[in-house]
């Protein structure tokens, strides 16, 4: 993903070379298990994200460095709670910190990259509050996400409305943090961070939709993990509640979806009735109109460099196959 | 336990009700399984050693009411998380969130409680930002600690000082937090609030080696879960390490309790050993001198009725059954 990120090329190896040196301990264990997401690679979508909205205003790389990596702690730190979760065994294609090291390493770990980028926000404290409000309350409301996730598990009785709640919750919020308060960060005015947690809104929205998206439609390699994952879970994503209401054989699917056993077959037969009722069409509708959005944001901010890079992720999204 | 809390009983109600209402949500869901440990009771220990810090400056119960809330909300936060590490199923006499509702709700019940301190914490950041600078660090150490307790676990070659490493991350951090950012919370000296940081770290570490005692000597029904559950789960406590260097049986108890698998004959075994040896007869002793120091740093402190209890709770840590 790095190639997408024109212009920030060198403040992102700063970032990366800053999230290793905070990853990095006196204890040898505890940097290991700390680190091995972070080395499993990843896009980085949020440090870039807030580099990019610092851009708009008095850009300071030292102003930003410790927000980027802060909201990358945050973002890893989600994944190896839902991890242990889902118990899930890869991720990126390398087994999970879960995997590897169990459920305990795993809930710890993840509290303490939480924990961690805590010690970076409070440099923001003094002269700019925003940064932590907004991020505390983000984190809150991830975490409702994802309650809500697990209890609306197998629930075939949803509508896009409960879908769209969660969507926010597990994703958009954060990104829309991350390019807003990258603004901030940097001095932004009200009207230029307001524009770009808009157009932050809207790709995070895209993003997750394309992620579901992908788990039912992607190449395994390149995703890095099985797909069906969610359908496994119970999690009712938007193709599937598209599918559940217009489907041919929405009756089936609803016997498959809401089995909280089902056989690989099971699954292969759901996404196969999923896939050939235009859901996955429908679905890319919907994240296209987010990201339609998005782009328009994005007219109302000057013509810089940054807004063209913003651009291209916002394409990205459309287009991505992992 | 709230009749130790000498002359902030009222105080410590107001915080209970605020504790309730900050656990009140929308979603019936979110507020009962967020609830569920509050409403089994416990000790407030944290809020209360809050509240008397304070009482050291301008006391003004709104100024340090956040963080009184706060710090429980990060101690059932760490209370709920092990709970799904250790696959615990009662505490406090009642079933854990963890056996209740599974292991994803628990994890993300653990991180939202967390992440909702967070946004209580954050209103002190202009004013008192030491305060989040704290417990930011307290937060990342305390997952150091349990990180370390798992990856030293069965590991019969310890010394006393990686149990004091451990114990004083654990527990003793975000005590020492409690009374020391309590004082700062209300606008105390410097002098002030590293007395009572001391205070704060002797208590805190008795706490927790009054813990571990207990663990193997209390009563089953004052305890609220069953005792041996740290040598069930390799967690080698300093009555172990004593035992292990001083008992007549060292060899047998080294074999039990480095073993993964133990039966109940086994843990039972291995508690006869380390009672019979004067192991918890030195742990108290240990404790007592923890104890003694905290009470002697309270003669640097005026003599209001808050430093009387103070020395109220150091005692009752030191004969506590539960």
């Amino acid at each position: 993903m790095l190639e997408l990120y024109n212009g920030i090329e060198e403040d992102m190896q700063i970032v990366e070379k800053e999230l290793q040196a905070v990853l990095q301990t006196q204890d040898p264990f505890l940097t290991e298990t700390s680190s091995h997401l972070f080395y499993a690679g990843g896009k980085r979508l949020r440090p870039a994200l807030s580099i990019l909205g610092a851009k708009f205003c008095n850009f300071n790389l030292e102003d930003v460095k410790p927000l980027a990596v802060a909201l990358e702690l945050i973002h890893m730190a989600t994944l190896i709670h839902d991890d242990v979760v889902d118990n899930s065994l890869t991720r990126r294609g390398i087994p999970t910190v879960n995997a590897k090291w169990g459920k305990g390493i795993s809930t710890h770990i993840g509290t303490y990259l939480f924990a961690k980028s805590l010690i970076l926000i409070s440099q923001y404290e003094e002269k700019k509050p925003l940064i932590s409000k907004v991020l505390s309350d983000v984190s809150v409301k991830m975490c409702e996400g994802e309650i809500r996730q697990i209890s609306a598990s197998y629930d075939i009785d949803q509508v896009p409305k409960d879908y769209f709640y969660r969507v926010k919750r597990k994703t958009a919020l954060l990104i829309t943090a991350s390019v807003q308060l990258g603004a901030v960060a940097c001095g932004a005015d009200r009207k230029t961070y307001l524009t770009l947690r808009r157009y932050g809104n809207n790709i995070g929205m895209a993003f997750q939709i394309t992620d579901d998206i992908l788990d039912l439609v992607a190449d395994q390699g390149k995703l890095g993990k099985p797909v069906g994952g969610d359908l496994r879970q119970g999690i009712i994503t938007l193709p599937v509640i598209y599918a559940l209401a217009k489907s041919g054989k929405k009756e089936r699917l609803a016997e498959l979806a809401g089995k909280i056993e089902k056989s690989e077959e099971e699954v292969q037969e759901a996404i196969e009735i999923i896939r050939s009722c235009g859901a996955i069409d429908y679905s890319f509708e919907v994240t296209n109109k987010y990201l339609s959005k998005a782009k328009e944001e994005l007219m109302a901010l000057p013509d810089l460099p940054a807004r063209k890079t913003l651009a291209i992720i916002a394409d990205f999204i459309g287009i991505r196959k992992y």
